[in-house]
C-alpha cells in the first residue's frame, strides 16, 4: 500500500475511505493528551513512601537541615549525585526542585553578571549567538528565546549534533552557548556517541566565555535492559582542561515528582564558586529537607537505579506498543520516519510525505492533543515541517492504543490530502 | 554613672576596671552567635508535625500536585495567603521556599525584560536608582548593590521612612524602585504609620515604572499581646489606582521552616500575569507538594495564628531580657539608643559616644559575633558609625543573658577608649 504509487483518482478515492473512518474516529468524542513528558499516575504512585516517610530534619555531622544555611546543598546529596554521575562532590552543587530553573538562573547570572569575574556580561553584548541541536526540547529554546539570542539550528545526527558545524560555527566570539540533551535527547531519544562527547570536550570556541548546557535529563531513565551509556563529560573535560566550559544539570523530577524533586548543577570548582557567590545573593538557599527526604529515601546509586527499573516496567509497555503499531502500519507503509529510543520520554517522528502541522491539527479535531508541529526547533520553524513529538508516559496503555489508531489515521488522510493536491 | 561627666583621668581609671572585666570575659572562650536573625531549634520542633504528617498528594478539586503544572501555586495556599493579608485570591502567586528569591527573580525580570510590555529593561538604562530606608535589612541592599543599582539611604523615623524625602526623590526618573520592610522592620521593630502606607499607595513617581518592593516579612510576628496594626497596602493602592506600583512578599520562613517554607507575591492581576508568563519560561513550577503541606497544616488563618502564639512564648523571654538589661544599664547610663519592638526579629541599639565598629570588633574577640557593623547600611557605611542590629532568637535564654554582660562591658569600654581618647 504505497500510496507514492497511486495515481490522482485513486489517491482521491483512497482518501474518501480514510476520511470516512476519520469521521468515525470524531464521533467517539475523544480526550486524550499525548503531548507532554509528564509521568503518570502509577508512576507517581511509586515515589509515595520517599514523600511521606518522616525524615529527622538533621545531617548525619547533626546539622540542622531546618534552618538557614548550606546555599549549595546538603553533602547527602552532594555525594548522591557525585556517585551518580561519576564526578566530585566538590563539582556538586545541589539546587531545588527543578533543574530548570537552575539552568534559566545559571544563564542569566552569565547575562547580567557575565561567565566570570573576567568576562563581559552578556547583556552589555549587541549580539549573542546561541546553537540549538534540533529537533530539541521546546523548553530550552522558549529561554534563549526569551532572552533574545539568536538561535542557530544545528542538525543531530545518530551520533548526536553534527559536530563538524557545532566545531566551525563556535569559531564566530557572538556564538556563546549551546543546549544539549546528551542522552536520550529530547524529542529523540539520541544518545551522543563517545567521539562526540569528546570533540564536546576538546572545543576550542572563539570566545572564552562560550558555555556547554549539558542537560543530563534522562541519564536514569532507561527503556530497555540493554540501555546506552553516555561518555563522562565531567572526565573528558578535565583531561581536556576544558571542564570550565561545561554546565552539567540533572534531577530527580522524573525519578520522584516533576516539581517536588532535587536538581544539580555539576561544574568546575571555580565555576560552582563563582556561582555559589552570585547565588547567595539570590535567595537564603534551596529546601534541604527535601533534599534530606530524598537522600534518605535514596541511600545509595542503587536504591535510585531499583526505582527506576520500577519507572521502566510501567512505561516502556507504552512506548513498545508505539513502535508496534507504527512498525506493522505507518513506518512499514513508508509514511514516517522514526528511531526507537532506548530511554527517555518521547518518540520522535517524521512524516515522509504530509505535512506535520496537518497531522497535528486532525488529532487536535479529533480530540487528540499533540505537541505543536515545530515545537522541536527554534522559533517553532521545523524546516521539513515534518517533525511530531509523542510523549507516551502520562496516558494509560489502552489509550495508547487509541492514539496509535488515530495518529495512523491523521498520517493517512494528511497523506492522501497532500497527494491529491500535488 | 554618667560617662560624660567623667575628666580624662576619671576615664581612664574607670577603663581600667572595665578592661579588667573585659579581659575575664575574654578567658571564658565564649561562642556565641547573635548575628542573624535565625529561629532556634525549639521554635523549628513546633513544625516537626506539618514536616511529618502524610499528605495526599491531591487538591481538593482532585489535582494531582505531584505532577507539573500550576505555575503560581496550588489554590489552597492562594486562599490561605489571601485571607491573612486581606487580598483577593487572584492577587497571589505562590513561589517556592524563599521570598528573597522572589523579590530577587522580580527584580531581575524587570531588570532583564522590563517591568512590563511597555517598558524598557532597567539593563538597557545608563543609571538606575534604588530607595533604601535605612537602617534596613542587609540582604535587600546586596541585591541592588550586586545590579550596580544607585543606593539612595532615606532616614527612618518612628513613622517609616521619611516619607518627605521619598516624595521628593521619586521625582527622579533614574529612581526605580524602595525597599520597604513595613512591619516590625528589620532592624527597627517599626511598623509604617497608617498616613504612611497612604503617603506609599498615593506616590506619584516621575517613573511609570517605579516599583514599591513591599517586604511584609514579619506580619505574622507579634511579639507581645498587644501588637502593631499595618494598615493593607493592596487596599490603599487600590482606591489609589496604584496597585502595578507594588509588589507585596510574605512567606513562612519564620513561622514554619527557613528554607523550606512558602513564600508569596501579592501584586495587581496585570503584574502577577506578566510575572506568571516571564516565570513559565524559567521555571516548570514550585514545589506544590510543599504548599500543600502547609495548606493541610494550616487550614485557616486562625491555624496560623495559633501556631505563631507559641512562637512568641519561646522568644520573647529573649528580648526582653535584654530590654531589661539595657534598661537597668547602657540605656540608664545613656550610653546607648534603642528602640523596644513589638515584634520581628532584631533589636536595634545606636551607641551614643563610641563607635559601633569598636563595639563589634570587641565582641568578637570575646567571642560572641554580632551582625558586622555598618550591615544595615547601604554599602555598609553607617554615616554615623552607631547602628548594631542583635538578633536575640537563635542562642537560648542563659546564652542572652551572657550576651547582655559582655555587650555592656564592650559599649562601656569602646566609650571609655573613646572619652580618653578624645
Amino acid at each position: 500500500m504505497l500510496y507514492k504509487n497511486l495515481n490522482k483518482n485513486e489517491a482521491a478515492i483512497k482518501m474518501q475511505e480514510v476520511k470516512s473512518d476519520y469521521e468515525k474516529i470524531k464521533e467517539l468524542k475523544l480526550n486524550l493528551d499525548i503531548s507532554r513528558g509528564k509521568p503518570n499516575k502509577e508512576q507517581l504512585d511509586l515515589s509515595m513512601e520517599l514523600l511521606n516517610t518522616p525524615i529527622s530534619g538533621f545531617g548525619k555531622d547533626g546539622s540542622d537541615y531546618r534552618n538557614y544555611g548550606l546555599i549549595d546543598g546538603i553533602p547527602e546529596v552532594k555525594e548522591l549525585f557525585a556517585k551518580l554521575l561519576g564526578v566530585k562532590e566538590s563539582q556538586v552543587f545541589v539546587g531545588g526542585n527543578s533543574s530548570l530553573n537552575l539552568m534559566y538562573d545559571v544563564l542569566s547570572k552569565l547575562y547580567i553578571f557575565g561567565a566570570n569575574t573576567n568576562e563581559t556580561a552578556w547583556s552589555k553584548l549587541d549580539r549573542v549567538k546561541f546553537l540549538c541541536p534540533s529537533p530539541g526540547y521546546d523548553r530550552h529554546f522558549a529561554i534563549t528565546e526569551q532572552f533574545g539570542f539568536e538561535m542557530i539550528p544545528v542538525k543531530m545526527t545518530a551520533d548526536g549534533p553534527d559536530m563538524d558545524e557545532v566545531e566551525k560555527l563556535v569559531k564566530d566570539e557572538a556564538v556563546k552557548g549551546i543546549w544539549c540533551v546528551p542522552m536520550y535527547s529530547n524529542p529523540q531519544g539520541i544518545t551522543y556517541s563517545d567521539k562526540t562527547v569528546k570533540r564536546f570536550a576538546a572545543l576550542k570556541p572563539a570566545s572564552s566565555d562560550f558555555r556547554i548546557f549539558w542537560d543530563n535529563a534522562y541519564f536514569l531513565h532507561h527503556l530497555k535492559d540493554e540501555h546506552d551509556s553516555l561518555l563522562n563529560i565531567v572526565e573528558e573535560c578535565e583531561k581536556a582542561g576544558s571542564l570550565d566550559m561545561v554546565y552539567e544539570f540533572a534531577s530527580t523530577s522524573k525519578v520522584s515528582f516533576p516539581g517536588a524533586g532535587v536538581s544539580v548543577i555539576v561544574s568546575s570548582e571555580e565555576n560552582l564558586s563563582y556561582i555559589k557567590k552570585l547565588t547567595g545573593i539570590q535567595t537564603i538557599g534551596y529546601d534541604k529537607l527535601n533534599q534530606l527526604r530524598h537522600a534518605e529515601y535514596f541511600k545509595t546509586p542503587e536504591d535510585v537505579y531499583e526505582h527506576m527499573e520500577k519507572h521502566k516496567k510501567i512505561i516502556y509497555p507504552k512506548f513498545k506498543a508505539i513502535e508496534d503499531s507504527f512498525d506493522n502500519g505507518l513506518y512499514k507503509d513508508g509514511l514516517i520516519d522514526y528511531i526507537k529510543p532506548n530511554g527517555g520520554y518521547f518518540i520522535s517522528v517524521d512524516t515522509v510525505f504530509c505535512s506535520a502541522k496537518r497531522v497535528v491539527e486532525l488529532m487536535n479535531e479529533a480530540g487528540v492533543k499533540l505537541t505543536p508541529a515545530g515545537s522541536t526547533y527554534p522559533y517553532r520553524k521545523d524546516p521539513n515541517d515534518s517533525n511530531l513529538r509523542i510523549a507516551p508516559t502520562f496516558i494509560d496503555l489502552e489509550s495508547i492504543n487509541t492514539f496509535c489508531q488515530v495518529f495512523d489515521t491523521a498520517v493517512r488522510l494528511a497523506t492522501l490530502e497532500r497527494l491529491v493536491q500535488d
